[in-house]
């Protein structure tokens, strides 16, 4: 052994040293999840879509990442938070508007009556109700009605506002994904004008990026100034095929990585991964908790039913995370 | 006069220097503009609003800026390019789909009968002729119909493909914006899709910041992978107070810079500057350079009538770009 072989053994010992504790100091993307088959997958899509070299590198532009909210990034039950806000509006508004008291749907929805509010072809009792909360006002009222809500009510079984109750370990994911240079969009069968009163603020997803169900609105021009008017008219409700519809309107890209939980989100994520000609990757959130969160799928008191995403899951590939086991953490409670 | 002082002295012509030589030095983010007020007007908003400490500094997810397309980023004349593309589309398909040869309405666009396709209260024919060239085939197979038509197609003026001929000072505002972290968004009549085919390559503006007219699309999950079909149905014309509309319905916030050229801007260039609690700024792009391009307003031979909004663009402190003036130079015959 001469000196120069000895100084590159050296060499090698501090280099491998130094990497050692790189790695070791290297801070966690994904703190909340236990060590497990979904959070290894998360890691291994993003490191090989993202490292400069990588034969599945994808460049940045491409980076376009969608995620479903009710049931994915924050829990659905015991009913979606948005017709929590339906009802708690109409509660709210009922005493100073007596031609609502005598309404038989609001009836039913104060009442917790879903059966009826679901009956007939149409949902008739549903839309009813959605047109009550959601037309009529303006765009700016319309949100101001949300951040009261939110900052008002509590969710009965967990007695947090709502935004509060985000998926601690998905907020993650998604900080996770963004310091990879992917935009983040939600895409929702969930109103866009009600998600956007706090995405930007509970999920770090701004109003641009967030794609739910929508209807036109009415441009005026007041003496107080512009205007948009809420309606229910050409109603899109994003949701099932309406994803990947939604998605190329909104969006016009083909996601390469989709988060859901239910078999709403069955379309979007075959849009996302078959035969997608960049690496792709999907995941479903199943609600296996009834300690911490809900446990649910084919059946469910709420919406989210999860049958058949479940079954072609590991035929497309798809990751599935199991609540109960993959998270440490669940709910955010934090802002 | 001590030492002290003659050092301070000479410090301070030692600063001046430097200051002007920086200044001088520094790249000018407008080349192709004359140094006039349509200049001065966008960089002294850009700085307001950018320059940290500046009473008037907008954050920066708060910069949206929204363009124009046809006759503000490229022109529209002798047609709007995108009429141009469904005419040549018809002259391409017509030796092999016979039924289109006999097609009145066909017939009406390959003798250039405008008149004809703009007949009627709901424009039918130019419709059927839309419905023919945007509907039924798949988002893929459009997309590439486009493609191929800016590769081969040549305005019949100026003898370039249509994707050279964006306006050069205008793509320069673009990128003075972008670099000044503003997203910059189209807001047009046009097709979304017929757009996104070529926005990100000759504007720097990605698909998902593409707002245009819209129609609903069909999933389905064909032997050769998932597909999106397109259709007429839904059918949303973003413009006039449409474009408000889906400026809330695809951005979901009000911007704060708009450009337009047209009446069809109006509604959108209102909605951003009339009691904005943010600072804001509208302005038209007025074709007035009959030698290099076209000379059109209140009378034009194709669309882009332009009267009510240079009428209120003094009372609303719109900026109004005289293009013989203030373009030193007109397309941008780049790429």
């Amino acid at each position: 052994m001469n000196c120069r072989s000895i100084r590159r053994f050296l060499g090698a010992i501090v280099l491998t040293a130094l990497s050692a504790a790189g790695l070791a100091g290297a801070v966690d993307p994904l703190p909340s999840w236990n060590d497990g088959t979904a959070r290894q997958a998360i890691i291994a899509f993003v490191t090989k879509t993202t490292t400069p070299g990588s034969p599945d590198f994808v460049a940045i532009p491409e980076r376009i990442a969608v995620f479903d909210n009710d049931g994915t990034l924050w829990p659905e039950n015991p009913l979606p938070f948005q017709l929590a806000f339906v009802i708690d509006e109409l509660k709210r508004r009922v005493p100073n508007e007596p031609e609502l008291a005598n309404d038989p749907m609001v009836r039913a929805a104060l009442a917790g009556d879903l059966e009826k509010l679901l009956a007939g072809k149409h949902h008739d009792g549903l839309l009813h109700i959605l047109a009550l909360t959601h037309a009529g006002m303006t765009t700016g009222e319309f949100a101001a009605r949300v951040e009261r809500w939110l900052a008002s009510a509590r969710h009965p079984r967990f007695d947090q506002p709502y935004d509060r109750l985000a998926y601690q370990p998905m907020l993650e994911v998604l900080a996770y994904l963004r310091a990879k240079d992917f935009k983040t969009f939600i895409v929702s069968g969930g109103g866009a004008d009600f998600m956007r009163v706090f995405s930007e603020r509970v999920y770090g997803i701004p109003p641009e990026q967030v794609v739910g169900s929508t209807a036109r609105t009415v441009f005026e021009l007041r003496a107080s100034g512009p205007v948009l008017v809420k309606t229910m008219d050409h109603l899109f409700v994003d949701d099932k095929a309406g994803k990947p519809a939604g998605i190329h309107q909104f969006i016009g890209r083909r996601p390469i990585a989709c988060f859901g939980n239910s078999d709403g989100d069955l379309a979007m994520l075959q849009y996302t991964t078959i035969n997608n000609p960049r690496p792709s990757f999907g995941l479903i959130v199943h609600h296996t908790d009834a300690k911490r969160e809900y446990a649910y799928d084919a059946v469910t008191m709420s919406s989210g039913k999860l049958i058949e995403a479940l079954k072609e899951a590991p035929q497309r590939g798809w990751t599935v995370v199991d609540m109960e086991r993959d998270w440490k953490t669940v709910h955010s409670v934090r802002r």
